[in-house]
């Protein structure tokens, strides 16, 4: 149930490292189902997962560094639409992140992240660096939608994204409710009457 | 310089406690303003302030209780304005918005806050609370907005001044940039035509 003999390169991929990293990662994934970040510990993540403490601080550095990990390993489970229009893409990502945010283990991992951004620099750099390039990947439904004649050629498509997941981190992080469906549709309304009232255009429509 | 020997009820308003609690707070201010949260910690305001450690344990808890007294200090200084339109009241609230945050030490500040109510039950009670009662206070300038009949009468007033602070909070700890002028204008832009297209009504418009 351990790697602590065995540094990380030396194992193949989807063996003994694999299986480890996955171990820790569901560990940390319940420990925030449990109690929260308020109680995540790297003693308690050791434990439930079987991996020795210093394997974990060596792999991880802390706990700001599983929380980055995790986050980025979950958020692939967010997929991308393209449902042919861009209020359609828009309706439907909306509707993935509120069900992705509907888990409260993940609005824990996101309230942890910013936590661990906070006080860690590299976690803050993480943690930036995942959501510009996941605003960029999303910001192609936006590209399309302009292709498409849906939106003036001079909106910001990172703008649009970041107008569509602004309210669930705002809902979690200040208002501190639950994200219901409501909330997604509400989201994806909002962001489409946004942009085509010129709201995210990089030029004089801001 | 310090109140180590005078519990706070002992002391008359805006006698040495209310001197004592400036003093702390502004320590904190500029704490941030310097090392961001990552390096806060109660010594270091104890030190700056020139208020004995013991004091502040006493009266706030930790750096949770501090950070929050100063952003409940603090925001009274974003005035809830009243134009005579609600568009014009977005405008100059998302503007005084803007500014408060254009403020690195206000972004440490806000982030500082979050961190702590990550931590701490009674920090996140706090910051709940806080923004309940400042959404509550600026649905104001929305309900009058109905009583003018700029918005369909079922618009719910909280979530249209949810969307209005979104975009900063997903700015500041999300994105993790500075905040300009033009965030405000599209934020004000995009809430004003996401509520006259519905996206805020409380039935059937969500």
């Amino acid at each position: 149930m351990t790697t602590a003999h065995h540094p990380p390169g030396e194992t193949r991929p989807g063996g003994r490292t694999a299986r480890t990293r996955q171990a820790v990662l569901d560990a940390v994934f319940a420990e925030l189902g449990e109690g929260g970040f308020a109680t995540l510990t790297m003693e308690r993540v050791a434990q439930r997962s079987g991996v020795h403490l210093a394997t974990l601080y060596r792999r991880w550095r802390g706990i700001e560094g599983l929380v980055c990990e995790l986050l980025t390993d979950l958020s692939g489970s967010v997929p991308l639409p393209d449902t042919g229009t861009l209020p359609g893409d828009l309706h439907a990502l909306a509707r993935a992140i509120a069900a992705f945010y509907g888990d409260p283990r993940m609005r824990s991992l996101i309230e942890a992240v910013v936590a661990a951004a906070a006080r860690d620099p590299q976690a803050a750099t993480a943690l930036r660096d995942f959501f510009d390039e996941r605003l960029g990947l999303a910001g192609a439904m936006v590209e399309r939608g302009i292709a498409r004649g849906e939106l003036p050629a001079d909106t910001d498509p990172k703008a649009v994204m970041a107008a569509l997941g602004a309210p669930f981190y705002y809902r979690i992080l200040i208002e501190r409710h639950p994200v219901d469906p409501d909330l997604g549709e509400s989201a994806a309304t909002a962001t489409w009457a946004a942009a085509q009232a010129g709201a995210y255009r990089t030029k004089n429509g801001a």
